[in-house]
């Protein structure tokens, strides 16, 4: 095979105001072809394999000031950013052989790219743990996890521990680090359905709600009788308002996503606010790249991966939802993210 | 004077759903008499002379478990709770002698009382403080905003703080505290009306926006260039939404009031909630009883007082609105607290 010239890429054609529309006159993202750079020194030239689907993709689409991102905002006309796993097809970068996969946080949608070989890590080549583990339970959504649940949220062991998106990327490593890591006397996941909370339930949560359930709110009550410590919010709007009462005075929220208002133009209507007030709550929003920052990634990834080997966290086949899509279906995959139909990390390969 | 036996008390008859309804079929308080008690060792006979009104009381009146407040809440038929200013009548207590002034927690809408000099603190008598001050600048709403810019928000020199309610009682104390005694870098005052503004800026504020505005949004946007560190919620609703987007990065926001929810059953509408996440915000609910129970207050007071006379804090006419009232109209005098209508602290003289 020659070395590719070109690359196709979905580049952002108009900021979203509510759900990113892919058909119509409007379609937020458009496919195009462009000429690739030539690779210079330290640079390595990929060919996409997986795409990494996230929520907050969501959040670096709209219109906002840059000022006021984490990482900088996709501008109209500029690929779409997305992290992924891909292999070095032409390498001028020293460790970084041909053939070798790489993670890539800025990947980007495209299907091939030149790379800084600064901004990769070579996917570990550990027994037993799949390559598209690195993107999910052992790669961003995993820290996040680990990050919120330890650090933020500070979970202790005496602790009641409820998890919203318990079957999502995230969340599903939350439970496990909550329950089997920590130890914490109770952990209660929150999930879409009955087979997502079977799930949630055999990664060792003490008791998993269905909120699409009509006996939701009455369930959590139940389930929170002496209230909950810690609340770790995937979603937020509605459940996170239903569970501000059930939190015990001094109770921490820690706000990883708000999976429920990333396409809302409606807000987020809060009608227990009072809580916050009466019951002294901390409610306190997170960032994972504020730990990379602090470079102990790497001694978290192989903490995580330890435990998985020595059985006490479940990372396997149920921990991804791999979706095998053509380029053209890049954004349509990443979509599906909203409507709550994925259990685990979504991947999309190629 | 003889002795009176029997007390005139305003009692709550229905638990408000929205704000309190003084007239018609469903009023929620009733007036009535009752025999008092005798006097019992320790005990005093008391006579109100002025109430202290609180936004919080509206918390202490709804249809809410008593495990989720932080006292407990006013039951159907019991005299609705207030803090007070009483003129010893009778005394069984030493240390407390008729004709003395004293300041109680549960006074209640009551006109006599029997109460516990246990939970009776004696009015101070310091030249040049009057005695209502020791239920505003001086009392619970001062060290609620000495603890909530202090302990809860941690304000530094360096920060640039908003403060909402800052004509309000607590609010034009925070606003001095946090300019006067801290020293912060910018503070800006948040209140309604132009005439308030100037107020609340001849107390040290560097800025006071009039939410009441047309421009208000674009204001706060020009007063926060650099964005804010700490915001002092005192009223809840669109303000916080608003202010959300004018905090920096990791940025608190000390959960002190939500005068614009407690009547409201629309719940609160945070559009811009993703701002928690994206900026690491910690939003901080806090009551000033847990720093009560730290024993603490009485140094605070004495330090405020201090700075009062040393002329570093206003506590004048101004910082509160003595309205004077017949006892039929206590709740009509507390209820003009939830129109905007006060500066400063609003007290009932009877």
């Amino acid at each position: 095979m020659s070395v590719p010239t070109s690359t196709r890429q979905w580049v952002l054609s108009r900021h979203p105001t509510g759900l990113p529309v892919l058909d119509g006159p409007e379609p937020t993202f458009s496919l195009q072809t462009v000429d690739l750079p030539p690779v210079g020194d330290n640079q390595v030239l990929v060919r996409t394999r997986y795409f990494s689907n996230d929520p907050a993709q969501r959040g670096w689409i709209g219109n906002v000031k840059p000022e006021r991102m984490y990482i900088a905002p996709v501008k109209l006309g500029e690929f779409m950013k997305s992290g992924g796993i891909a292999e070095i097809v032409e390498s001028k970068a020293a460790g970084f052989e041909k053939g070798k996969l790489v993670t890539a946080f800025a990947l980007g949608w495209r299907e091939y790219a030149v790379l800084d070989a600064k901004d990769l890590s070579l996917v570990p080549e550990v027994e037993g743990i799949k390559e598209t583990q690195y993107l999910g339970a052992l790669g961003f959504t995993g820290l996040t996890g680990y990050y919120g649940i330890k650090e933020i949220a500070e979970a202790k062991p005496e602790h009641v521990v409820v998890v919203s998106g318990a079957a999502g990327a995230t969340g599903s490593m939350v439970v496990q680090i909550a329950k089997k890591l920590i130890g914490c006397k109770k952990v209660i996941g929150i999930a879409g359905g009955d087979s997502k909370c079977a799930w949630v339930k055999s990664l060792g949560a003490d008791e998993c709600l269905n909120y699409k359930s009509p006996t939701f709110r009455k369930d959590l009550k139940a389930a929170t009788p002496d209230y909950a410590d810690v609340y770790f919010d995937n979603v937020g709007g509605e459940i996170l308002d239903m569970t501000l009462p059930r939190m015990k005075q001094g109770g921490v929220v820690a706000v990883c996503g708000a999976i429920s208002a990333y396409n809302s133009t409606e807000g987020q209507l809060l009608r227990n606010w009072f809580e916050v007030i009466s019951m002294r709550l901390q409610i306190k929003g997170f960032i994972l790249l504020d730990f990379l920052a602090q470079g102990k990634a790497k001694d978290t990834v192989m903490e995580l991966a330890t435990a998985a080997k020595q059985g006490k966290l479940t990372i396997g086949d149920e921990n991804e939802t791999v979706v095998e899509a053509k380029f053209e279906d890049v954004p349509k995959t990443w979509l599906t993210l909203f409507e709550g139909g994925n259990t685990g990390k979504l991947v999309t390969k190629l």
